[in-house]
């Protein structure tokens, strides 16, 4: 909640949102019609985004200091990240990462796999990225995983539908001659954007005329993209496949392997850590939206009768800014709860969901992302995948506005099932039931004799396939056998005749003390490249004083690169001392860049300060008596301690993987005051 | 060398390479026709392959315990990885990493990181998979990476054409009505298939009547089959791309900006983990032959003049398994030698690349190869790519035969002037004369005002590229001017006509004081999976006098996981204890694995021995007792110490990081005697 001035401001807008967050819900109590909810969803969004642009207009502009200019420029000088082939033109969408990006991303990935793999026990897969189209169909990506684009009529150009609304209303709207009432119905236009289908485009490209951009030609009607990127495997051409557009799958169709290396229990959790791939129609905002990202995911395979956690108890008291979907209907503000008070009046679906939500919440924190620039907000009813439960995304706020980097979701077992579907693997986990209860079977009995006889080798697989048969699905064999005389049966890619004396239909009671159940899935899924620029914007500063001095005040265990090492001059007699400092580093793993270069002290530890490097070690005419010591600065406060050059390698990896702290540090080691820090 | 008794039966098939070997070198001295020589070589190549199979054949069979059955099932059932959709059918030459897999080659990765980049201070690049089609053109890969196959001419299957005529001839071999004298033609054909070519391979189908194995079908003549996977950027369709076949292509397209981040100085090396793709047409044998690998590439740019290394005097004294070229022509051995002798016989081309091969074999014995089953084989001169002058490929004997695994190449400067060549880019070093040299300059200096009224906004490009011409390309562009009045110009896209007095040809001298050069490239290249495979094979033991108990005698560093958990009973009073050291693993970062189950503790050790996990932290009735300890069970020895729960963190961070051995560990803690270890 903001201060009370701003929120004054805010609340006619905040009343506007409301009025139709309760108009959707006696819609839906009273049973209207599912366009007219979606028409009111869409104006309900309209209104919120006019209110979070009120409230980011209106907050204190003192959060932090940010020029993206000067901001970006850093990022490309020192190659953080950039353009990948560049040199050919460049494409839009990938970017490569330079030796600052790359160690930070993979800092980023090894605290990711500390945090979650190793602190929760999760078994880790590395899949592939080539599936297979069949794969892609089973999960729906195949049929549904598309946006809309509009063609130039005569070149063939293509353009992201909602993308050329807005860039023509944006244009239409800054032209001075275009008059009040046409920018505020355009306006409108752009609030509802986001929930307008194929059809609601199409009216808006028709009345006003939308032509190409680039050519002035005609535009084709919107048309459904896929986007993920097509190969074929094999020489053939036959095996269609495609690049994953999400890790997740390479789970799923593990699930079995994995229940058995957990020695067939549940709960657990797998994890994966890799690239995904999107064919975005226009992609832009660097890292935000790629066309090749890696993705961290998790899935962790529940009852889905008992979704309580047993670490849950422990973070219960953590507070998160959650964004209900509640107070989203309501024109009101995210608010601060205890997760264990959010689960307990279920706002938050489950303990599981909870505890992924803290770990999360923990994890953001320790990369570096700004506390009060993140919020979990809970998809509305008609943003979640059909398939979903409950969803919250943490949100972080940049300089583009709230981006989504992190989605927790309640997949339910939808994608167990489909690919059980597909494959007739049953992808099941068993539990021992509390008593044993007596069931029904029908059971499909083959004559065996009598199918050997016809089907020969292929037998056996019919046989297999009468097992695995449903209930339901018994029953409809029984049906068109008894109605037509014979039947047929879906084995593998063949369909086979059953005649009436293949089979016999078997009636019995049994009494079972286990049952099969598909597993439900929560599933946290990251980001990188979005959580890692996050961060970048949000430790980026200037020193007070001085415009020019800008840096990185990084977390040390993400920072690309530990600490430097400066002689305080390039004299000779000091390299045994450098040579030991090295390989006290080396001994410990840790990065380092050394600085001998002729500028002053001071200078260098700016250029160091801007690549985020948190600790710099200086070999100065005290290093020399013996025992052999040097000082360690401390960038984001720039002060310093002196300490022996046996302890640095310890003392600087202690640091960056948060064994130590700087505080702690400044207890054990003598303050050193420096001369000139310019 | 082998013992003198194996030595004395492979005299007369060393001799027999010896005598190709002599004939090949007199031919080339002789300048005989370039077929002659190919021709002969192949006959090397066979004799070499009769002396290698011999030598494998009577090697000493106890270097090693080791049954594949067995060996691959342990991999399968403790999920290491399997192959990917596998209830989908599976796709060959697609594995999956289960847990221990994806954790042993994370570790590998890690450790790559450190020796390497972190040690050697390269800069390391993350770039796209994806990757247009003109960057692989420029590089070769379009017109060049392919293999041959045939198609069956009904059904239009694919085979690969010396796979296919392989298992043929194997086939026939193994038929005992097969003639002694065909036997014989046809294992000729089968050592020399190697070096087949098209036609080649095309006379033996034609001459063998060789069909379809699967339908008898005829079959086509052999085509070249393009290696890469295919796919498209954007939604036009018009950006053909493929997926990268190696990661090398992504640091030479980036090599001006990581020259900037070096502040222009040479020599430096760059260095990329990632995804590589080919699309083998029947990949075969597991982790050695995959469509989708994880690569580990290094390009250490360097002056083509000054191929020396900084630090290669540390290293000179290191001893290597080299099977030189010339070994090879002789039908000698491999010898070992000190990588200092073979740099000053010029048997290894410059410091840099035997640098490379020190460290490439450092990093091999480090992950667990075994040294006597690794050797760095030269590449013959045929057999080195175009491009290249020298090359080493560091190969492993596993139960497949001697395993390419890294390739240590001096690929002089072609690739950066490819790519300079195709976008008109200078990927060029510059460096200071030792004394400024005089230079004719001619220039092509444009007439600006005639330029720019016709060509308008072309104009500034037009000039751009006039500065760019090479000295040859003025002259050219002047004698064309002079016979036909104009000239053609390639500017970009497309082609400008320069009319007589558009331009003004100038000559002049000039006295510079730096040079402009392509640098030379030295690439060692790492495929994870072959080396990650070839570990895993020399690891696998059997306890003695117990054939059921397999496991990982993996080193430390890579081993999945670095402890276990084993409380003595579940008896619950052992749990605070258990707390206190899982929270030591965690602030360490040491990965376990808990077994509380209720077997012996004889069996739960030999369990995690399976997997390959190196330290066993047993909770006993005496770790109740102030203060907390546990006893530190090594796997390998079986051997066991006692210390405080305090250190047990610490200790196994730095046994699993070879901060520490396990035999100095001995010395620090007292030694603890089992009872019983099953």
């Amino acid at each position: 909640m903001a201060a009370p001035e701003i929120e004054e401001q805010l609340i006619p807008l905040r009343a506007a949102v409301k009025e139709f967050g309760d108009l959707i819900r006696s819609l839906k109590e009273k049973g209207a019609p599912k366009t007219d909810i979606d028409r009111a969803v869409n104006e309900l969004k309209a209104r919120k985004k006019k209110l979070e642009e009120r409230e980011l207009a209106l907050a204190p502009k003192n959060i932090s200091f940010f020029d993206r200019l000067k901001f970006e420029d850093l990022l490309k000088q020192r190659f953080f990240y950039d353009q990948s082939f560049a040199i050919y033109g460049g494409v839009t969408g990938l970017y490569d990462f330079g030796p600052m990006g790359c160690a930070m991303k993979a800092n980023m990935i090894n605290l990711w796999r500390n945090h979650f793999v190793l602190q929760e026990n999760m078994l880790e897969l590395d899949c592939s990225v080539l599936t297979p189209e069949n794969v892609l169909k089973a999960s729906g990506h195949v049929d549904r995983f598309s946006d809309w684009m509009v063609k130039d009529l005569k070149t063939g150009e293509c353009f992201r539908a909602d993308h050329l609304i807005k860039n023509f209303v944006e244009k239409i709207c800054e032209d001075t001659k275009t008059s009040a009432s046409v920018k505020e119905e355009l306006k409108e236009i752009l609030a509802k954007l986001e929930g307008f289908n194929d059809a609601d485009m199409h009216n808006v490209i028709v009345k006003h005329n939308i032509k190409s951009p680039v050519t002035g030609n005609e535009l084709s009607e919107p048309i459904a993209f896929n986007l993920m990127f097509p190969t074929m495997i094999g020489p053939t051409g036959d095996l269609k496949a495609y690049l994953r557009p999400e890790t997740a799958q390479g789970i799923f169709v593990n699930f079995k392997r994995l229940l058995e290396f957990n020695q067939g229990k549940l709960p657990f959790a797998a994890a994966q850590i890799g690239s995904g791939f999107r064919n975005e129609i226009s992609p832009r905002q660097g890292l935000i939206r790629l066309r090749e990202f890696t993705m961290c995911e998790i899935e962790h395979f529940v009852d889905p009768n008992n979704k309580s956690h047993p670490k849950f108890e422990r973070v219960k008291d953590y507070n998160l800014i959650l964004f209900s979907g509640c107070n989203q209907m309501d024109g009101a503000p995210a608010e601060i709860l205890p997760i264990g008070n959010a689960v307990a009046k279920k706002l938050v679906a489950n303990e599981t969901l909870g505890y992924y939500m803290v770990r999360v919440h923990k994890y953001l924190m320790r990369v570096g992302v700004d506390p009060k620039r993140l919020r979990f907000r809970q998809h509305l009813a008609n943003e979640m995948a059909h398939y979903a439960c409950d969803c919250w995304d943490a949100e972080i706020l940049t300089s583009y506005g709230w981006i989504e980097c992190v989605g927790v979701a309640d997949r339910a077992c939808y994608d167990l099932s489909q690919h059980s579907k597909a494959t007739g693997e049953k992808l099941v986990a068993e539990k021992v039931l509390s008593e044993p209860k007596v069931v029904q079977i029908i059971e499909a009995v083959p004559n065996k004799a009598v199918i050997g006889k016809i089907y020969k080798t292929e037998a056996k697989q019919i046989f297999t396939r009468l097992e695995q048969l449903t209930l339901e699905e018994v029953e409809m064999l029984e049906k068109e056998i008894v109605s037509a005389g014979n039947a047929k049966l879906r084995c593998g890619d063949k369909e086979v005749e059953l005649q009436k004396d293949y089979i016999t239909i078997k009636r019995y009671e049994k009494k079972v003390y286990t049952e099969e159940f598909f597993p439900s899935v929560i599933e946290p899924s990251f980001g990188i490249g979005r959580i890692m620029y996050s961060v970048l914007e949000h430790s980026f500063r200037q020193r007070e004083n001085d415009e020019q001095r800008v840096y990185f005040a990084l977390p040390p265990i993400v920072a690309p690169i530990k600490c430097s090492v400066l002689p305080i001059s390039s004299n000779p007699r000091f390299e045994p001392i450098m040579d030991a400092v090295r390989s006290e580093l080396v001994k410990f793993s840790v990065s380092y860049k050394q600085d001998d270069s002729s500028g002053s002290l001071g200078r260098r530890y700016a250029r160091t300060d801007a690549i985020g490097i948190p600790f710099g070690i200086t070999i100065d005419f005290e290093s020399e008596s013996e025992p052999w010591t040097v000082t360690l600065r401390y960038s984001i406060t720039m002060e310093q301690i002196r300490l022996k050059v046996n302890d640095v390698g310890k003392i600087v990896a202690d640091l960056s993987s948060e064994r130590m702290s700087w505080s702690e540090a400044q207890q054990i080691y003598p303050k050193f005051e420096q001369k000139s820090d310019a």
